[in-house]
């Protein structure tokens, strides 16, 4: 096996670098400055798909039912804002950033806490996978690129993500920064240029504004009775996806300098200030400007009559709304949707950030496989990195990157997170409450609990909704991954615990330590060739209590041979033929060996099994098999040793 | 492991039954009236398809083009007659049923013999292929399934063969008998009454008659042109797959009873002759009758002036022809139908005996990797049945069970036996007369040799027509299926030859039995639990000369609460540390074991390594495979022997 380690090995090198030393794990602390621009990208990048979800979602029932946008982006800034005072409470509660995960598990319990960090592992995935799709999309805008390859895209973003996160490239926090101030600056402009456009009378309109939006069967009409009222619901839900990111802050307390609880609570007011500034600014003026934004635009748009051409893109809210604002200036509006796609793609990355060290925890804690814990030559977690790459990018496959599904997959487990986290707030500061009686300490936690109990309220109503509106549309697809990796992980820590248990040294060890009394060896024999004498001379020199050959007769010629090739070459070692009247070759063998123990059981018997060390793999396929099987029958019977001898070509 | 071969074991038995003991291999030998039979599906079942091949490909040119039918017809006839009298002569010379194999590599050299090898296994697999597909073509017709089903239902009987294979199910030779020749009655029936009634003036139309078949683009002058020419001998060549099956014969002479070569030439000249006449009979009738058969019905065929019901199913020739003749009693018709669908299966479980058989001699020669050479509990060549079925299972799901792709493959192939063979009887007569100077015995090989001669300039023919003219249309795949095997066979034969040269033994053996001077002993310590503890047990228990623990430093921490542990446990083995800069665990082992060797050559190292013995094959996840990797890469290091000390819960 000498080549495959080195070409695994080149190109492993060639795509990842060479493996670093452990003294090179030092973690930097991020000021406020660039610890914003880090967060930003998860928190605001929302913006560039909530609104389409808003837009779609009402259009079902026509152009004018779209006229409400700007009440249900209000309604989705009222949960964002109540959710990052919320959130403020639990960085200053918990600022060591073990996040929803640590409050979860200490004031709901271990079961409450599986759920969350399942819930959040798959916030992680889904985070890749809609930023990777809404990220191909604008890039595919901004391109001008013919619709088509925004699948190829989406899992050509995952892919670099995780290439680039295997090789370990501490992102330049600098460049990240300088990249998040600009879209911050672009959206900006495109809001105040609009607003002020708006203002002065002179805001034109958008190019899809010519369209017309076909209401659906069942949305006749319009907003008014159920259907209408469950739509508006569904709008409300689908925009709360504004809403994803706020959790990384809380996650990545130890990342910013001292004071630490304070400098997040800070950059997460911050973000929630710009957030909401952004996507009612986004939706008021995609309102004005007469945005048209549907599912499907070959049914659901009609231009003059006809249906739209047959090659026509369907640009972002975003996008067509700083086409319109900027409408001088082409290049710019350009500029601010590559820039989205960038700080889409900087959202997916956070979560590479994130995934990796959850599971690590996670497994250093027994919830899951063990080799997501140590981390690989790049001194990161490289397992973990693989997982979430896979992991989106089947996600992106199968939901053919359509942003649309994507996000009714990940409103749920974000929600469900949120929930989750506030409700152990709200139990953290009861608690609190019973041994601090009084005081003005007593005063802050009774203020910090209404706040967390106001998030709990209303994170708990968009579950609620999300749940209901969107169960059959994919949202009992996140639910079932949750349950299941939750149930996944409690088997899996249940596993561990009860192997730590055998495995463990009794208190007194001297019966562990007892020394067999003899030592039978045996030579597994098939042919009598190089690898069998070496074998052979190797069990003699160990100076065995008991040593003989013992082969299995599978074809009764071969086995005469064999016998008369072994007298021929006069080793003092009996050669003992086996029956196999089904032409098995180990289970004859295995019963042999478990009958040698049988006899004698406080013996152990050393199997030495004669073996020819492949140079390649794939000549592995060329060799019998069958050891392979012996050794591993063996490995259940009690008290043998499986001595194997490889021999190598010269 | 315990479960795992239990519930595998179970659903194998459950599907294959018992093992079988190695006693109740016997062979019964056939006597001609069940020969023919068992041959017969083979040979005739082409009868199913190649009217088909014929009628479709002169279709292109228009319903008038197919007129000449008959003619193509003819030609085929006279090849076939020509390749069996051929053949006659290849089974008179080679009654050991070797068939072309043997043919080809005693007279054309090995390397020609591994080519000829080559393209029979790519036969077989095409065999399967083919008949399964028209088998369910012909099912589907019989049943009046809707379209559809067919590829489901190809792969179904290709499951379905395998699996009655590898359960070594003897075929009733009498169940097959009465069906071959209920299938013989029943066509034979079709051509006699169709004929008298032909002759009678009294032939109804066939049900395809009223349609008009569309000449396509390239063929308005009907036959006449380069292109009209070509169209002639492209239906030729895929009415050649009519000759398909006669090699069977050949490679069976064994099964017969004696005088084996007689009645084996006796059987294969009946097949020809029959199967001439069911084709030529087919073919004429089909043209009296005005059947319509194209490739693509919904574009092809008009129905005045307009298209084809939608849910057109297109019969085969020989149902249509059925159909027609016996209009009066439809059930028989179906019957007719049905017959041919159970005779093409049937030809398909032909090739189950002969790949298998195939591929186990191969094997036995070093061409093939061993495993294809044994026998598995049922007696059967269980692996080579396996690769059968799912060579054939991909090529019918890769060509969406289409008759007339696969049978473009398969073509190729048959004609490159054909080929070979013949010119392999031409060198094998040239030789033989060199020494037979005189006398009837030289007559009778200079007849032989002129009829070989003949087969030979008409399979090369045919070979060559069928490459010109279906290169492009799938006959390239076949052409690099048989080299590429072929350049693998030779790869492996080589392999096999280098490997047991470098394991014999030396004539003066006392080099290999050279006993080493001293065992050194290392136990492999990665944390400090029951199965150490036991290693260690073991590794004492045989007295090595050296005894020591060694430890990789992954984690300072965890190795000073090792080191910690280990003397408390009070056990006269030393603990050594190796250090890992770069957290590997492997390397700095095996360069440690490495280093030990090189410092004493002439001794050995036994490694011991603690493993934990997981019960079920899921649990291996759940734990660290670095044991795996060092062991491993220790097979690569001389005199090394690596003894595995498992553990296993109570």
């Amino acid at each position: 096996m000498r080549d495959v380690p080195d070409v695994v090995d080149a190109a492993k090198r060639g795509l990842l670098g060479r493996p670093e030393r452990t003294e090179r794990l030092v973690r930097t602390l991020l000021p406020k400055r660039l610890a914003l621009p880090v967060f930003a990208s998860d928190a605001l990048s929302s913006v560039a798909y909530a609104p389409d979800e808003i837009f779609l979602t009402l259009a079902l029932a026509g152009a004018s039912a779209v006229l409400v946008s700007p009440w249900v982006a209000l309604a989705v800034v009222v949960v964002l804002v109540t959710v990052v005072a919320s959130y403020r409470q639990n960085v200053r509660a918990y600022p060591s950033g073990g996040g929803d995960h640590e409050i979860v598990s200490k004031n709901l319990g271990p079961r409450a806490g599986v759920l969350a960090s399942s819930a959040l592992m798959v916030d992680y995935v889904l985070t890749v996978a809609v930023s990777a799709s809404a990220g191909a999309h604008y890039f595919g805008t901004a391109l001008e690129l013919p619709h088509g390859p925004e699948l190829a895209l989406a899992c050509g973003i995952v892919l670099l993500l995780t290439l680039v996160n295997l090789r370990g490239t501490r992102q330049s926090g600098r460049g990240v920064a300088l990249l998040t101030y600009a879209f911050m600056l672009g959206t900006g402009l495109v809001v105040v240029v609009g607003a002020v456009r708006h203002l002065l009378g002179g805001l034109p309109e958008a190019s899809s504004a010519v369209f017309e939006v076909v209401p659906q069967p069942g949305f006749d009409e319009g907003l008014l009775g159920l259907a209408g009222g469950l739509l508006v619901l569904r709008a409300f839900a689908s925009g709360s996806a504004a809403l994803t990111g706020v959790e990384a802050v809380a996650n990545g307390v130890p990342l910013f300098r001292e004071p630490k609880a304070r400098n997040a609570a800070t950059t997460l007011g911050l973000l929630g200030a710009i957030g909401a500034t952004l996507l009612l600014g986004t939706v008021l003026l995609a309102r004005a400007t007469g945005v048209r934004f549907v599912e499907d635009p070959a049914t659901q748009l009609v231009l003059a009559g006809g249906p739209v051409p047959a090659d026509y893109r369907q640009v972002p809210v975003l996008g067509q709304v700083a086409h319109a604002v900027l409408d001088g200036v082409p290049w710019l509006a350009v500029g601010v949707t590559a820039l989205t796609g960038v700080i889409l793609v900087l959202a997916a990355n956070t979560a590479f950030n994130g995934f990796p060290v959850l599971a690590s925890v996670l497994a250093r804690h027994g919830y899951l496989p063990r080799q997501l814990h140590t981390r690989g030559d790049r001194l990161v977690f490289s397992n973990g990195i693989i997982t979430l790459g896979v992991g989106a990018a089947v996600l992106v496959w199968v939901l053919d990157a359509s942003v649309t599904r994507l996000v009714q997959l990940y409103i749920v487990g974000v929600f469900t997170s949120f929930t989750l986290s506030q409700l152990g707030m709200v139990r953290h500061w009861t608690r609190a409450l019973r041994t601090e009686l009084s005081g003005p300490e007593r005063v802050r936690m009774l203020r910090a609990r209404v706040l967390n109990a106001l998030g709990l309220a209303m994170t708990a109503t968009v579950l609620v909704v999300v749940l209901v509106t969107k169960f059959t549309r994919g949202a009992w697809v996140t639910v079932l991954a949750i349950v299941g990796i939750g149930a996944v992980m409690t088997w899996v820590r249940r596993y561990y615990t009860r192997v730590s248990a055998d495995l463990a040294l009794d208190p007194d060890p001297a019966a562990d330590r007892a020394l067999p009394s003899r030592v039978h060896a045996i030579v597994l024999v098939a042919r009598l060739h190089k690898p069998t004498v070496r074998a052979v001379a190797y069990a003699r020199a160990s100076r065995p209590s008991t040593l003989e050959a013992v082969t299995v007769a599978l074809d009764r010629g071969e086995v005469a041979q064999l016998e008369e090739a072994w007298d021929a070459l006069d080793v003092p070692v009996p050669l003992k033929v086996l029956d196999s009247p089904y032409r098995e070759l180990s289970r004859p063998f295995v019963e042999y060996v478990r009958g040698l123990r049988r006899a004698s059981p406080r013996d152990v018997v050393v199997v030495y099994v004669p073996e020819y060390a492949v140079e390649h793999w794939w000549e592995r396929l060329l060799h019998n098999q069958s050891t392979v099987r012996i050794k591993r029958q063996l490995a259940q019977v009690p008290g043998v040793v499986v001595a194997a001898v490889p021999y190598q070509r010269d």
